[in-house]
């Protein structure tokens, strides 16, 4: 592909910024050819970044705004009342077709409303769903939804399925990806009314490979590819399979570091522990796509360091590359049209 | 005190029985004075189990029953049909004032729903809620509710609030037990729609210590002595808890295993790995209460060895003796009365 795909990078979002931004997008540059980066942000901290690393010059553009979104701002004002903030300026970009997708590891809420309410949701679409990848023994799963909209209807999850479908076929190459839907029980009739009248909206889904009801203690087993669920429980997955992998990990330490004998142990096996445990570090699978706008946006870690950037620009170009948005809206069309 | 205090034990449920329910109980009978064991099963296997041990004949009873509940079978059916199983016999036996309390580690959908049904919920309680202590950082939380009864209204956990915060209180020994409610994120404005209409509920109420909303990830940590959400959330957390921590020593293990060198690290860590594992280990905390009810019905795990069945019996006795029923009884008036 000859064509050039255009990333914005919100410079000024999240814990590292500008360094991890402006790092990982330059790391990105010299990977990728067809790559053009526009970098938004203040002016100073941006140009002083920038100034420490060699690169194209003629592939990057900066775009400076002069407002930040910081932690804790409340969503729908922040994105109201900072017009000149470096994320609605980096979502603006996209809405005016000057780019192919962005990333921001800003706020979550301020992102996803951002995203929802400058880059909008493509025809069709009831809701844009956040939907990270995570880690499981198998390899990983597609977690669908976990961003800001809760209380679904069942129509919404199963648009999630059919999005979340496509994302593992197209972008990370499964082949009949089952789904899940998260539930208290495997058997039918086990859930809360959503899940009740969800099941058999995907259980008659020709475009799905529906596997059932599934527990949530399968899946950090990798017991489905995409796993459905409405946002509130989305988030609590998400945040018990960080909060929990922190305290044993905690713990692991906390006992390794106990006596002589277990520090002595430990130096045998730290190696290979961090070696495995890279399988489980969420930097590794780049950003979560908030999937269903017209373009992508991908939101990444707030702690994201410049290999998680480098890896969601892959993911945006990987993205861009296969149609996505163009293959969602095709894949909703047949639910839609049934 | 020199009343008799009599618990009844499921001796047919849960995939050690009748061992572990006939040892764990036999060794409570040594530990403590006052109580009287009711062990209900099928006679063959109950005689066959209580003849390999030596115990004292006068403070045992056995109830024979015919049937036994399995996993899988449908809740409210198998509690209709199943007239003569065990946990049916051992459930209308305190119904009718022949035990103080219950322990069964039977199908818990059997058990949470025989418990509704036939020991019946205390005058003025909403919903009986299972609330299982869970492990932490600082020590142990009670997530209450993860029980059968999806979809509550705010005022069912504004009870579970207040009755989380008598157990923690008279059982645990906790003096002002905190108070969090599960949410997506910890400011007041962040939830779904029955977080929403909550949180004021729990904020107005003077006879709980709420401390605000708290985010999964936190929970391992031991962010609040009491964790209140609906029983489908509730269940996700129990479940992701298991679930992630099965993931992690597997992949921990593996490791271990993976070289010579690994294998002697393995070695001198495993002792004080163990140790420390203990904290964590489901079985140490007994069984988890069904609250609410007349009387107390306890359901400890599937896979509960003899020793959570000793310690069950230990809460069972804690219980009665700290006159829980009315102990929650009255904490709830406080509430209607307003």
């Amino acid at each position: 592909m000859s064509e050039k795909i255009k990333v914005v990078i919100d410079a000024m979002g999240g814990d590292n910024a500008p360094s991890a931004p402006v790092e990982g997008a330059l790391d990105a540059l010299k990977e990728i050819k067809d790559l053009e980066i526009i970098l938004v942000g203040t002016k100073d901290p941006l140009d002083t970044e920038l100034a420490k690393h060699e690169y194209d010059k003629s592939r990057v553009k900066c775009v400076y705004s002069t407002q930040v979104i910081v932690t804790g701002e409340a969503p729908v004002t922040s994105i109201q009342k900072k017009k000149d903030s470096s994320l609605v300026v980096a979502l603006n970009l996209i809405k005016n077709g000057e780019a192919d997708a962005v990333i921001s590891s800003g706020n979550t809420g301020s992102v996803l409303v951002g995203g929802q309410v400058i880059i909008k949701k493509a025809k069709g679409v009831y809701r844009a769903p956040l939907a990270p990848l995570i880690p499981t023994e198998k390899g990983v799963s597609l977690l669908i939804d976990c961003g800001a909209n809760v209380d679904a209807r069942p129509e919404h999850l199963q648009q999630f399925a059919v999005m979340g479908s496509v994302y593992m076929r197209r972008m990370m190459g499964v082949e009949n990806p089952t789904v899940g839907l998260v539930s208290v029980g495997e058997e039918k009739d086990k859930g809360n009314k959503l899940v009740h009248e969800t099941y058999p909206l995907l259980e008659a889904d020709p475009n799905i490979n529906f596997i059932g009801n599934i527990e949530a203690n399968r899946i950090s087993e990798g017991a489905a590819d995409v796993i459905v669920t409405e946002a509130f429980t989305g988030n609590v997955i998400l945040k018990m399979y960080e909060g929990v992998s922190k305290t044993l990990l905690r713990v692991l330490k906390e006992t390794m570091m106990s006596s002589a004998k277990t520090k002595i142990g430990a130096l045998m096996i730290k190696g290979a522990l961090k070696e495995k445990m890279k399988t489980f570090d969420s930097d590794r699978y780049g950003a979560a796509p908030l999937l269903g706008l017209t373009k992508l946006l991908l939101k990444s870690h707030g702690s994201a360091k410049a290999s998680s950037f480098t890896q969601a620009i892959r993911q945006a170009v990987s993205f861009v590359e296969n149609d996505m948005v163009a293959q969602i809206n095709e894949a909703l069309d047949k639910i839609t049209n049934k």
